[in-house]
């Protein structure tokens, strides 16, 4: 759908995307991969959009992760075929799964238990079709996955060798890279992360299991790592939109944000030095993940109409469909007048978590003018 | 729809509601607020549901407040005509408000700005449908609205008083309820709440203008209000579900709340005490209002699935799509187990925020199975 809707004839809130800044983000992921050789299995659950992922990976549907059915449902009916769901499968899941693969989707899934896989190993037939199964790692504590040296990695890929959801690998996330505090321990993690993996391959392959695919991934190790030897593909997701915690952690500037919800002035408390928008928490989403950074940006950064960052403006709290705007001291005295009607742009701390707000992408491109509409879908 | 789906036959994460909870908490409300006098306007953001709305108020469409121009948009086409919007206007909306004033809905507005009455007044033609104006109170600070001596409500209905935007009355939400610590403290907010908006409304008349309505809301003041002498209505919302914010500050029981999130477990580390389950914050929302309170519950408190509480298991953190359930001690030892494949329910912090995240509500009526599925919108 195209469009030449002028930002300040939108309704608010709204999810304005810069195509743009996506182009760039996703070309700097895109080569820097490639010059340390895996291949990039784009994580597409922060922007759930075909259109998105088109403008990362081209026309042509390329390899990608889900962190649900839902979405490896939805693209697998874009004719995306090779689809990694990178969540810890649950036996319920197991119908729904092998329906994607009937479609001839060649699904892979996750699991780190003993007990799921036992459960495996009892419901599928030899007659059911390839479900492939990486084993989950845990490289940092973070969540979850078996440590490399654990003898259930073995355990698991003894359980389901002869049943259709035959190991091939395995795969980690290095979620605690989001808490790093420099660049210098997102490459530290990175380096974790690789060996964690490649560790628990050569177990595998060591008693005699396949591990054709090593997996790692987490956006920011994925923009820091120096060396992914033995590993076949890294999983990146929000490097896509970027987002304030990215940028907190110093793994994108605020000028690579792509995202950003578009409100409106609704009134003013002048006295404490608040402006009040139509773009609560309902807009921005509940997430605070930059609270624990060093620059808490509340409930996202503030930048006027054309998406220029307004000096240490923040909102900072929000009710349902109301944000409090307000200047980062506190001082009223340092809030600059911005009459009801005017319109402003939030950028987000959490890119996934804001966009799953919404069930559609306005597009800019340069300009003030909403080139598309991309629709995102959301669910499970 | 009706359905008899039971509830282990459900994909996970689902969002479950019961039934005669809602009708009980509804009841109770209904009747505390009738036997004070002013009348009941559902506050229908938390719901965002036909059904739920007749459930409460039965099958003829009464009177609702809204939180988004959608939400009118979308009761109105189900035959809803008396409807407050209670988020400060903002002059961009205008064409929407007067297409549903257009449509034969009693469409009111609410606002705190000299400005934006200006704007309207020069926006707004003689011939226009009328779109009465609520003046907002401030009466705790706490977010927006005129403190109720404020000169500005005067020449706010002085400015519309010849349009079809004229002042009708005033209204307010004691917001700073929900961080009452004691009853007694929700009682007297509650005072204060309608104090506040009856010295508003007296000096409107006062200077001869129309104060009609004089309206006041939040759950937590609505539940303990005892007397609303000169209140005309009461907008409350989140009592139809109730969560665990509200029976944090004592508003409701915990078996009150009427809305859980059916989660599957997924793995477990279980040297730390944790059970992974498929329910991330996108399942429960990055909400977390009850960090502040004296309990904090984590993501949510956790059922089983037959929705009794597991002592002290709460979701202690959350990712996208992963829940990670831990005794509320941390205690690994006091963690019962949970074999992966269980299903358990989560009680949410916020139901207006987990709600949110869904696009309907499998009802449940006592039993394991699914009745019915309702529908629920979002959007703007």
């Amino acid at each position: 759908m195209t469009d030449s809707t002028r930002l300040y004839e939108l309704d608010t809130p709204t999810l304005l995307l810069e195509r743009g800044k996506v182009r760039a983000n996703a070309e700097r992921m895109r080569s820097h991969i490639a010059s340390l050789g895996p291949q990039l299995r784009l994580h597409v659950k922060t922007a759930k959009s075909l259109e998105v992922t088109k403008l990362v990976q081209g026309e042509a549907p390329g390899p990608i992760t889900v962190s649900t059915l839902k979405e490896a449902e939805e693209f697998s009916g874009h004719g995306y075929r090779d689809i990694l769901y990178g969540v810890a499968f649950a036996p319920n899941k197991l119908a729904r799964a092998l329906a994607l693969v009937a479609s001839g989707v060649k699904l892979k899934i996750v699991l780190d238990s003993v007990d799921t896989a036992k459960t495996l190993a009892s419901l599928l037939k030899p007659t059911d079709p390839s479900l492939p199964v990486l084993i989950e790692i845990d490289c940092d504590g973070h969540r979850s996955g078996l440590k490399p040296g654990d003898p259930k990695i073995i355990e698991i890929a003894n359980l389901l060798a002869s049943t259709p959801a035959k190991v091939c690998g395995v795969m980690t996330h290095a979620g605690g890279s989001y808490d790093c505090r420099s660049i210098d321990a997102i490459r530290a993690m990175a380096a974790k992360e690789r060996d964690a993996v490649v560790m628990a391959a050569t177990s595998l392959r060591n008693a005699g299991c396949d591990a054709s695919v090593v997996s790692v991934g987490s956006t920011p190790t994925a923009t820091y790592a120096e060396d992914l030897t033995g590993v076949t593909e890294v999983r990146a997701g929000v490097f896509v939109f970027f987002d304030l915690v990215m940028a907190g952690i110093g793994v994108c500037r605020i000028e690579d944000i792509a995202v950003s919800v578009l409100g409106t002035v609704i009134g003013h408390q002048r006295e404490k030095g608040w402006t009040l928008i139509d773009a609560g928490w309902m807009a921005m989403s509940r997430d605070r993940g930059t609270a624990k950074q060093p620059m808490d940006q509340g409930y996202g950064l503030v930048c006027d109409v054309a998406g220029r960052p307004m000096a240490d403006l923040i909102v900072v709290d929000a009710s349902q469909e109301h944000g409090i705007i307000a200047h980062r001291s506190g001082d009223p005295a340092r809030m600059p007048d911005l009459p009801t009607g005017t319109q402003v742009r939030v950028l987000p701390n959490h890119a996934c978590a804001t966009a799953a707000q919404y069930d559609r992408y306005r597009v800019l491109d340069g300009g003030d003018r909403v080139e598309t509409t991309w629709t995102r879908f959301s669910g499970w």
